[in-house]
């Protein structure tokens, strides 16, 4: 029997090469078409060396393919992805332009009016440990972003169980690749080695996704978020640092409270093949290149604090490779097929 | 006239030898002994290159001099300094030793009885920017630890004036020089390059150094504070981020409230050489070298939440500079002596 | 049909885990035990977070298995070997100990008489791309070294034709990983990050195991080699630069010249799996994570000379992925099995 | 008495502000005036925070000073620089406008017909240590470029007096800071984090200079240099490594002979102040912020061939300090004034 063929508009930022990479090794699909703004024309491997195994040409134009992934910059994406949908074709847009519910934020957020709001309800969005049977009748995933994979991820247990006041505190730090390919002052090697930084202090892009899917898991009363990303001199990886008082009368501030948490923390994700509850806390590094999401929950005794620490690797789990479980989902594969590599270390 | 003579107890570790280079070039006092536990009888140069032109050989013995720096380990340090204040010499202290006021905390946090309470009183915390004249007339003198001199210069101005609530996070991120020259499987290159993870999540033993000067800062209702280290792949530099909400009927959730917000932050250091108030995020690289402390403050105005961040070098301003700092205090030299070099960048 | 099971003496070091991780990704065989000196007992994810999926503790002693990789340090490495050899079972020894050819060079090189100077010509060296048949029908595979794995396989084409003089220089800049997982002062971050340093100026230990082979494809006029290892500030990655006059009469300097010896490369390699010869200066970072080396044969032009970049990642193709390449012929599997992971990038 | 006013054309690349950087901490002239192309009419401390401590306005035309600073890139620091001179300005050309001494290298190197040939002869190819009486009359410096300065002051020694044959490489490995400020692909921090490449290897523009300036210490038979730069993944620092084969009858490939070269290089450089031969393999890390070369000599006693190591900060004596060098010779100054800043280590 013939692959499912899969193809990639806009090839050529870190998470159309990733995905590529993660693609052109799974066992079930076949990548068969690649577009690319800047690169057309170019073999695949002439622009990216490492992918020179894979004999594609990229395209201006995507062939025939069963299932799309959209790499594509905002407001960009959705133009190239509408009429995919029209021609029934499956789609998982790694872009945002189908994150969020309500099109007024794509206007104050991304500063466009979003070209089809009527999408946004029929989009599913494609964290799949929250969303797995809704991804897997979808016909538009809206992959989620970095930054909001491991937030939420690490959040999602205390949240939709009130154990945790609304008060909600994330730190993240991220590599480097983060911030895509696209070349920039921030981004060139002299400026980012040898430094740390805070940015997008009056609100980043992922802030209104973090909120929007925590207050899903707890309405009543809402989540009041602050979020603060940094990005630290390495290539891959975010580690996030969330904090919130405990809810009064649910868990204590104490050993056994810690304990407790944990536990909670196991059973929430006791089936899911890409989140682990770690007992000491992670390293970014234990997820380089690959699929998982470490979590650990811990609480300050002293001051009745959760803290919550998760680590993923963001061109993997916060990009190409949780887009490749949604698509297994969307095509009735096992959830991890051709997502099993292990993190390289060291 | 002949220079003060100083020495440096234990310079090779970290702390130690940039204070070695610091002083070196300082014009107004001679380096005249070092000692060192394992490289005793070894020329300086012959250990760390770069302090070739210094022409000491480390002993086991410190010889006379009129002020001495202590880079001792904790506990190991005390024993080191009590005989020398008991011979009326000058000291400031590097290791953690005579921070704390509260003798109790020293076999709670560092697991050792205190050989000299009744010296705790008497040292002064050496952030110079909150205890000036305290420094200028101290015989002994605490260097603050590299955590809180980040951390406590990026909240005191709010503490003091009681604009935030007492529930304080602190995030810090730290480089891998802070964790000393001792190998160690977490430091080992391989380990730590790509890689960022939080530890210490139970409690940093800079976390009672903190809470002690906030507390001293607004002792009712006193600060509680949540403190999560982490390591980042860069050899110098820590960047803090710290998190409060604004206390009600003060300072407001609103531009105005930033602009005034930023304006307390001004007038509070604008006498402080070595304390910048910054227009943007601060970047740790804009401080690599040299002994500024840059903060940042801004509220989030969607959660009423201050933010805070501050950057350091952790071996300037965060140890061998902060210590060259109160020791131009109690010679009577002009504070910033010594230590106006800027930056190096990129 | 059960699969063949697999052993790792000394699991715990770079090459011991970095095997583990391509072992247990590998469809035709079973990693079925385990050892390591100081962690026996505990469960190999407890050490190694990012093989927390392998199912197996760490044990003070072998199983048994079909086939054993060792990756015990040298002359440790013979005596767990030799037994193993006795016993009938396959050996990849990942240590220096059966490389060379001469008992002799181990007590000049290694300090140490060798224990079992017979097996050294029974031993295949498993450079597979010149010993492929030989490796096929082996029982003790000497798996080569990092450094001379990139420089044989830049060199081997001209100098098995003898297209240069004998005069060669061998430039290698590798990652700190090169230098293992024990700790060391020149290994910790803050030392390595942002150095470079040349070292072992008297003779590394990988040079006798070049020369032996290039003497073995040239041997007269046998080569006359320096080889100067330098640390540079990255994890993974070896990048080789070979230097040799042209022999007189053969290869032109000219731009005709580079395309014929270019045309030699690609006719040499032209079968290889894991051998690319490219069209531009390869990175390392084309190579991370993956087994492939990638070659790039030049001619400066004005001298007549050959350069020669190589680029490999020292811990796959310089250790464990080259290991298991010979364990795939030793089995009698297709020669990239499990071997067939695209580089990471970036 | 008034300092002497100096000005940088171009302060906004790299050797632009590490320039502003030294001239303001230097202790005899007045940093009076800098211009830049892209930045004019920002304050030098709002595009480089470091520098905030300088209060000057960028500006698009040089105020009058008493000696001039061009970084602006070749071709157009030529056309900045005449009328300067015209004028009876000194000035430091950090470009290369003014290095080669035949006007046809511009037109084969650059790519442009150089406007002011009839200069090129009274410039003075700034290598301090190599023409410092004529620097101290000059006009006009031309500055070396940064691998010009570690190759030659590696070589210079040997090659001057005859002890090495003409068949020369260079392997060099520098920091990214090398490649400039400017954008490119090269210099992203994901793509060049954990990678090493060579580049050039047609020919570096760099190779000009080394060749004439090897020429002019040994005429006959001219040096016949390969040169092959590489880009590591650090900031600052370039290593260089050369090799060639001891000419006959001079010095022994012996330990004897490994002492005679040794104190040969430490005659050669005995009152040189920026000049260090050392005794083990130096590290690029030893002179990271400072003006230093660092240079290990040995012999390959094996071989027979000279092995040279020489590590510099490519942003200090490859570019800025060596100009403030050169500056203080032509300004009458002690050579060492404003630069004698100690590496900045870890």
């Amino acid at each position: 029997m013939s692959k499912t063929k899969v193809g990639i508009i806009n090839v050529t930022g870190y998470a159309g090469v990733e995905l590529a990479r993660l693609l052109y090794q799974h066992p079930e699909v076949e990548l068969a078409s690649v577009t690319g703004r800047s690169a057309a024309g170019q073999k695949l491997g002439n622009v990216f060396p490492h992918l020179a195994s894979i004999d594609l040409t990229i395209e201006a134009e995507l062939a025939d393919v069963d299932l799309v992934f959209s790499a594509m910059p905002h407001k960009e994406s959705a133009k190239e992805v509408i009429p995919l949908l029209n021609r029934g074709i499956k789609v998982v847009d790694i872009s945002a332009d189908f994150r969020l519910k309500d099109a007024a934020e794509y206007l104050s957020w991304y500063g466009f009016t979003h070209p089809a709001p009527q999408l946004l309800n029929q989009a599913v969005y494609g964290l799949t440990e929250l969303y797995r049977s809704q991804v897997a009748s979808a016909q538009l995933v809206a992959n989620p972003g970095c930054y909001p994979t491991g937030a939420i991820l690490a959040l999602a247990p205390v949240v939709k169980t009130g154990l945790i006041e609304p008060e909600i505190i994330i730190d993240s730090k991220s590599g480097v690749s983060g911030a895509g390919r696209t070349l920039s002052r921030q981004t060139h090697f002299s400026e980012a080695n040898e430094d740390a930084a805070a940015y997008a202090l009056d609100g980043h892009r992922h802030l209104p996704e973090i909120v929007q899917e925590l207050k899903l898991l707890h309405p009543q009363p809402s989540p009041s978020v602050t979020f603060v990303p940094h990005i630290i001199p390495m290539t891959r990886g975010i580690l996030t640092t969330g904090y919130a008082s405990l809810a009064p009368g649910k868990i204590a501030a104490s050993t056994k409270g810690k304990e407790e948490l944990r536990q909670l923390y196991v059973d929430f994700y006791k089936d899911e093949p890409f989140v682990k509850v770690v007992e000491f806390p992670p390293h970014t590094k234990h997820t380089w290149g690959n699929n998982l999401c470490l979590i650990y929950p811990t609480i300050d005794i002293r001051t009745g604090r959760l803290i919550i620490i998760s680590c993923i690797d963001n061109l993997v789990k916060g990009a190409g490779g949780q887009a490749v479980q949604n698509m297994n989902l969307m095509l009735g594969l096992p959830e991890t097929t051709g997502l099993q590599a292990l993190a390289i270390y060291p």
